[in-house]
């Protein structure tokens, strides 16, 4: 299927339309920017944890987002959980690999959720996805210390490995399937200096999952939508504080004219 | 009592004066949105939730607020030592039943607590009320399914078997307490673009309850505020994003005047 | 070492330039705060709290800051680990005791913490570090109940008595080694009704640690550009919502001029 701006647009009103339930078993630094970017996009998040409740949490859900950026022995068998509860139920399911690379404990948990089930997307940035791949990754503590055009082949081979999209996040965004990879040019450089926007993308991966069937377009459509709110709260911050603040209402307010006029797609050999 | 603009606004000078501190065991997602709401509103809040510490934050505290949004299984154990500290000491209680019908662990975790001790106020939204007395719920994730006003009966039943004020936030927010009801009609539907401002409610309800001895008072006073400071900052809102930092600065700034001439009161009979 | 605003501009641009890595384990409350004032600042921030994991972040970081304000048992072995590993590899700590002499679990974890292994700054307000000290504190909640001033006394035995810096928020803040003082002026009294500013002073100090090896001066720095920055927010600031944007904003965008134009250094004897 192709990308156009309309079909971004159309998702995009299916979200507000639908609100679709996004379950995010995620970390304490973001829980209150993703929950309010679910909401200020149009669908309604719910965050849990509890080993008892994760199964019937999914089984309400229309994607499950996982991301394991303060991750915890507890936290893990909740992931666990979820995930199979989401594969048997066929729930479309994000994996966040924040700082896989940076720690054993967190490349080891990544791979042994991806044993489990191959989620429809994993997002990450550059490092994260490299040591995905077992290549050398520098990850920087949850930073990422390489560009994603330089995860590109590592990408390639997890996603016919998992059989799954894999969506780079950096100056230009990349999503790969196998051979199949487009980029994503919108978005802006003070999104670096504000904690979450990365695991805000997973989420809202996880919401255009939830009504697109195509995981290449949701995760596309995802990051055409996170950069260009990202782009316009640019244009008005004087700073991180308020490139925060103007990004949930852009996200708000997005209009079909701001998709058409802004869209930035590369399309890669 | 009569609910009257001067009385609302005696209570605010209460705790800008009086600061009373206001004790928190609640979810990730929202503790820092109530803690700012509770610090502009003049209160002082403290989160706490290990077992070793909540019987002696309890003791210290003018009022305990209990929120289940991200709760597990240590965390319940927490909020048991809690409410059974509250109810030997008098301390005043406010539940905020998150999710409740959504999830079963959710609505035992609840009515466990009521069992052990009615608090003042249980604060939540019209399907988690409606779960809470035991009808069929439709709770979605954390969001509310139903209006307030369909939650109405299931509030008296619940007001009446736990001998407390129940109080569900909507478009129109209902304080009750048997037959005595009334409803206000202040706030703005941009509000529940913004996550935990229900959450935030609770948490204020706590700080009026510290100072005001009438729950049903307390409660109505709360919710009236609320709606008022979420109006202000709707006004000069883009967005949910601008929402939420005018929320606090109105909370902050919130005069006599502003309550006088914007109170909604809706006599029930 | 003379305390300059050439110097503290320098330490600035080293942040900036090298974006050292901050390990925080800290509390949930301010935990998105505090990683966006680090990235404002131009250092890069980590969150991770896993026993299995804290060792490995430890070795990693240029700076290791403990905050205790929601802790619990488990998060108290992480702490443990955590300062072990520091101590061996001599990566520079910072102890923020939140609430100390609230609750007597809170006393005794920053002793048993201040046992294993001296940090070079414990930053806290009057109350925290009296309690510290043995004396009686009266904090209430985790708001301090006495002027840092009265704090002074306590601050340089305790400095001696670990010999580390002892970093004291309040109006004035103050900076003490035994016998070296020195206080500084700046700041803004709305900052007290944002939650987690404190805090944030705490993970500011790690930065300025990371790439000074004087202890006094880099917590000196920290708590000038932190009082700068709190100054500059609070000139457009409508309340405390539009003061917590704005302080990131200001973080961001200091300039040499600012903290020239600004320092307000009080020499005490």
């Amino acid at each position: 299927m192709k990308i156009t701006p309309e079909e971004i647009w159309s998702d995009l009103l299916k979200i507000r339309e639908k609100a679709p339930l996004i379950h995010n078993i995620t970390n304490y630094v973001v829980m209150n920017i993703t929950a309010n970017a679910l909401l200020a996009l149009g669908a309604s998040p719910v965050m849990a944890h509890a080993e008892n409740e994760v199964k019937e949490m999914v089984s309400l859900a229309q994607a499950l987002v996982i991301n394991i950026g303060t991750l915890s022995n507890h936290w893990i068998s909740s992931m666990k959980k979820a995930l199979y509860k989401a594969k048997d139920l066929g729930v479309p399911v994000v994996i966040d690999p924040v700082g896989a690379g940076a720690t054993n404990y967190r490349t080891k948990t990544v791979k042994c959720l991806l044993g489990i089930h191959s989620p429809s997307v994993i997002r990450g940035n550059g490092s994260e996805i490299k040591s995905l791949a077992g290549e050398n990754s520098n990850t920087k503590g949850v930073d990422s210390q390489i560009s994603a055009i330089k995860a590109i082949n590592a990408a390639h081979d997890l996603s016919l490995n998992h059989n799954c999209i894999v969506s780079i996040s950096g100056k230009t965004d990349y999503i790969i399937k196998g051979e199949r990879k487009i980029g994503i040019a919108n978005g802006h450089s003070l999104m670096t200096k504000v904690t979450g926007l990365g695991c805000t993308a997973s989420a809202l991966t996880g919401a255009f999952l939830a009504i697109n069937p195509s995981a290449f377009c949701a995760a596309t459509h995802a990051m055409v939508i996170m950069g260009i709110a990202g782009e316009i709260a640019a244009e008005h911050a004087r700073g991180p504080g308020s490139l925060q603040m103007n990004f949930l209402d852009a996200l708000y307010g997005l209009t079909k004219e701001d998709i058409k006029n802004r869209i930035k797609l590369v399309n890669l050999i």
